[in-house]
């Protein structure tokens, strides 16, 4: 349905807000009017009942505000102005890691995010919820247009992360939660690493290897960007 | 309901056979008998249909084990055997970054955990996923009895987790989703770190945060441990 219309709800104050604050104008909105500073910010929203907004909404506390936005408005990846990071996901099911992924993208980047088929939704109600707004903000797009070089992360057999070499540019290739990387997209990777861990114990969630490895990146070029 | 009978439940035959592994003991357990290597693993378990498991079952694909294990059998944090590195997370309400945060600590460690009040349930079953088997293995404390010297982190204004002092021995303690660390809780720590942002970025995730902490400690002392 999402993907037919071309539309995504936003629901809750923090995201409707996140995406008027990136430039994105909402093709429908509903407000609660108990709340005016929103309805200056949407001039053009309907006004209507708190109840209305509780039956329509997919969240345990209603919502004062849902607002629909176009797919087409979201930042996409332009291979001629990337930035220098990336993260590419392989068939990463889950839409709270997809969007924890994004969130990361945008604080510790600058990062793009390439999807491949079989990766959950990025406007999907729980992404969006844990991208906390970057997903209007960090550029997205394809997985086999992720620019070059890539650096796949696997549990095991890697280079460790700490030494393998980090490029000015690159793109971090993650796999699915439990499958992984199959062996032919490794293969298409120029190099392999990995974040050791505690023998005997169950390998980090993709959302929080996709995150060291993008801390990392940013530390081997002096950390802060908080010039 | 958990509280008050000291019994949790476990859905899967992951969870459940992490469970196993680390040697606890289920005080009852539920397996589906077209699973006869579950059953050779709990031979006091109970076979029962398939629909029952599926009636019983939160899961969206029904489990073939739920087992019940007791709240006392989970490894505690002895403060006299501490691992070197430690959490300690202040009133983190939502079950899956408690699960992150233990199955972090798992792999990242060693490192125990140490909860608030107000803290999500660590065997709720969301955080029970999360966790990926790592709270039947990572010593569980108190927010108060966590062991010192304690490093705040903090979304600004700290030293740059790149160049802070990380000792042998420190408590990684993280605040709430939107709210924090209070600022009492950050005047009882000994430092104050924080992950550099870009600029303008909503900031990480406490999974997240946590996690990357986790990471810079481990990777001052060396990096891996597969010795």
């Amino acid at each position: 349905m999402r993907e037919r219309l071309g539309l995504f709800a936003c629901e809750g104050e923090d995201l409707v807000s996140a995406a008027l604050d990136a430039g994105l104008t909402p093709a429908d909105a509903l407000v609660d009017p108990g709340r005016p500073a929103l309805l200056d910010r949407l001039p053009s929203a309907e006004e209507v009942e708190p109840k209305l907004l509780a039956a329509i909404s997919g969240l345990a506390h209603p919502p004062r505000v849902i607002a629909v936005f176009r797919t087409a408005d979201l930042p996409r990846l332009d291979p001629g102005a990337a930035p220098p990071a990336g993260l590419a996901l392989w068939h990463v099911g889950d839409p709270g890691n997809v969007g924890t992924l994004l969130r990361s993208a945008g604080a510790l980047g600058p990062a793009s995010v390439c999807l491949s088929a079989g990766c959950a939704d990025p406007v999907s109600p729980k992404a969006l919820r844990a991208s906390a707004g970057a997903v209007f903000r960090v550029p997205l797009g394809s997985f086999d247009k992720a620019p070059r070089p890539w650096l796949a992360l696997v549990p095991s057999g890697g280079e460790p992360l700490e030494t393998v070499e980090l490029p000015d540019r690159v793109t971090l290739v993650l796999g699915a939660e439990r499958a992984g990387l199959p062996a032919d997209v490794v293969a298409r990777c120029d190099a392999v690493a990995t974040i050791p861990e505690a023998p005997g114990a169950a390998s980090i969630n993709v959302g929080v290897a996709g995150s060291i490895a993008l801390y990392e990146w940013r530390r081997r070029r002096g950390g802060t960007l908080r010039e």
